[in-house]
């Protein structure tokens, strides 16, 4: 008495980019989805076509795996563009930490962060790693945009948004992992110490054992200056890779974003201890910070993942772009125009990811088992157009603008450019209204 | 007995940044434009508000000059995505030459410039400075496409596309010259050395005349390579630049693409001379080929103009991401975030340009008797938001994805994202059809 299986949503046509090891793309491609799960991927013309409740004609296009950001600071976006071309010092102290000072509220967070999966999810970003303080209302936020997440509450010596105390900073951490544990399938709430630098050992260890407590990673600025280095190593007697090693946190659990200023010998701990990095190459090109050691890093079998960080130091969440950015300064870096391929951004910024945060079980590729997550990037505009290579098409020709509809575990929340739920211009009227006191006009 | 003025075009709305050295951004602005002029540029609540046959709503835009690419191989887009992350010489020896023997004929130049000049119209070019061969059809795309120019004729003492006899390189880029010479206001004709390696003394020589006799720039590649400047060197005794300043032909009628490898005395002569630089930030990242030192060349004095390069070497023409490119790249080779402002680059896509091809007097900004090449920028989407300085947010922020509409000397080419006239259907098509011959799917 078995009937014909019903669907919920097939996506056919288009090429598929698997981003399975070794799995050549997929031409007229298939996918077949019920509930939040990948069930068949293949040719569209193998077998009877199954039913479904919905259809995606994908014709013309490229699907991919939603793509992950594995760097982030969604509230940041309400900085977007008020301070750029500055020296670091100056573009922190006098602008990014008063502004933070004083519009960070939870309100901001909650909008600005409503902003950033907005845009995130219109440019393919299916998945955030994200770090900030009043991190309970970015939780919020990316639960009604629909993203997958792993938000951090920031952990800080310092006052900060919403701690006040520095003294509570753990507290505050621990409760927001507690309140927000086991809320959602999709998200995954953890930790982000804002860097070795100023963090006490104290406190990396306290952030260190409670992420492990809850069994999630804990995120760290690594080595994104020279100065940064440099000072720690006047402290501590080490370099921060070694310095973290001692500490006991320099483990896989740990994701490093930036790790810019690593030496070979910091390079090769990080491997052997498996800690992930998050490589966010257009966010150190403005800040002139210097370039992290990516296809060393790779060739040494560290995990990494492609982040924008915030975007007040970018100016977009547009990964589509970072790729582009990413492979191009990894060869001028390398004075070698076959680092960092197309194919090899292009799995850093999905399967990279979902290895970075440990879930790449579930994500990353597209898959039968996985969930539901992808995107699926319309190849008709004049720039896309011949159509030879569909990895450089995606890295090299590609940008944000080029995606047509993302789903996210088997929900569709964008299609044919628009959101299907979310109500993208009273998120635009709320930052604006925030913006306007930031700075009037 | 005069009634009242009436104009052809009004653009009203948004915020206007004429690039006029000095002039703020005009909020709420007004342009008037009557045939192909700018009659009026203000505040659109000054005066009464006059008659026009058309009017542009541009509340929520930027609007901006008509970009200039000021450096650009438009055929090549053919290959876009062909062969990348190749050594340089495998890539242009064992791919793109042969690729080039077999495939340039007239019909793929017409087709394949006339889908550059889409992608350019709709990201926001409004004048390319090209070079290539065949250029009988790069004039005539450019033409349809109704987009500004200086086309150059590509001269090489090798056998190239349409000139199998190198002999011949210098006739049949006279006649070019003389062909079309007087054709439009909108198109210069002009010559385009392939480099000081590829051509000997006397081509090049003979290109400098012929440029000089009809009063148009000479483009050619220099010094984008080391190699290249080393062989020059064993070749002539002397590095690139003063080798062509020995030929007599570094002079300010000089266009000079690349221009990376300058030492510091190179860059003293080329300022010295007036020779103006076509930096391809994007190019010259992925062919790992170094880096300009074009905050250098700006302090020297020198005009420097911003290009993408041929499509395989970037692989688009857009060039609000190359100016983002430009100004990151610039920040990280200089260790500044400083370095290359957005109101800087934004200088070179325009301005730069304009006086890089010596029209500065028709376009390159927006004011009162220049030709009316103007582009409207949506400032809607999430990545554009919240606006506090347009010149960040145009920089950092926009791609050519956001641009809305463009007008080229009065007349509107591309009208709420759709092209006005071009049939881009057909060029696709076209292009298309020419690729399945250069690989089959």
């Amino acid at each position: 008495m078995r009937g014909k299986r019903r669907y919920d949503l097939i996506i056919e046509g288009g090429i598929l980019l698997s981003m399975v090891e070794d799995q050549e793309p997929i031409r007229d491609a298939r996918v077949l989805i019920s509930g939040d799960t990948i069930k068949e991927v293949g040719n569209r013309h193998t077998g009877r076509r199954p039913e479904a409740k919905e259809t995606i004609n994908a014709e013309g296009t490229i699907i991919v795996p939603g793509l992950i950001n594995s760097h982030a600071h969604s509230p940041m976006t309400i900085f977007r563009g008020l301070a750029d071309d500055l020296p670091l010092k100056r573009w922190l102290f006098d602008h990014i930490f008063p502004a933070e000072t004083k519009y960070m509220q939870p309100d901001t967070v909650y909008w600005a962060s409503l902003l950033a999966c907005a845009e995130m999810i219109a440019s393919g970003t299916t998945t955030v790693v994200d770090g900030y303080f009043l991190a309970n209302e970015v939780v919020k936020a990316v639960h009604t945009a629909g993203m997958r997440a792993l938000v951090a509450q920031g952990v800080i010596d310092f006052p900060a948004p919403g701690v006040p105390d520095p003294t509570k900073n753990i507290d505050v951490a621990l409760g927001f992992i507690e309140r927000w544990k086991g809320f959602s399938d999709l998200i995954t709430p953890g930790l982000f110490c804002h860097s070795p630098l100023t963090c006490s050992e104290e406190t990396l260890r306290n952030s260190w054992k409670i992420s492990q407590r809850f069994g999630v990673p804990l995120q760290i600025h690594l080595s994104e200056t020279k100065e940064e280095v440099m000072e720690i190593a006047q402290r501590t007697g080490s370099r921060p890779a070694f310095y973290l090693d001692d500490l006991g946190i320099l483990q896989s659990g740990l994701i490093a974003a930036h790790a810019i200023h690593l030496n070979r010998e910091e390079i090769g701990l990080v491997a052997e201890r498996g800690v992930k990095v998050a490589h966010c190459p257009e966010s150190s090109m403005k800040l002139a910070t210097g370039i992290a050691a990516v296809d060393i890093m790779l060739k040494k079998g560290i995990t990494v993942g492609l982040g924008t960080d915030g975007c007040a130091s970018n100016n977009n969440l547009d990964l589509l772009a970072e790729m582009d950015a990413a492979a191009k300064l990894g060869k001028y870096a390398n004075l070698d125009p076959t680092a960092l391929d197309a194919h090899t951004v292009l799995v850093m910024a999905t399967r990279g990811g979902a290895e970075l945060m440990g879930i790449e079980d579930a994500v990353g590729t597209i898959e039968v088992g996985k969930k539901a997550d992808i995107v699926i990037v319309d190849a008709g505009a004049p720039h896309m157009i011949p159509l030879y290579h569909p990895f450089s098409q995606i890295v090299y020709s590609a940008t944000g603008g080029d995606v047509r509809d993302v789903i996210v575990n088997g929900t569709i929340l964008y299609r044919d450019r628009q959101f299907t739920a979310l109500d993208v211009d009273a998120v635009k009227g709320q930052v604006r209204r925030i913006a306007r006191m930031i700075r009037p006009d």
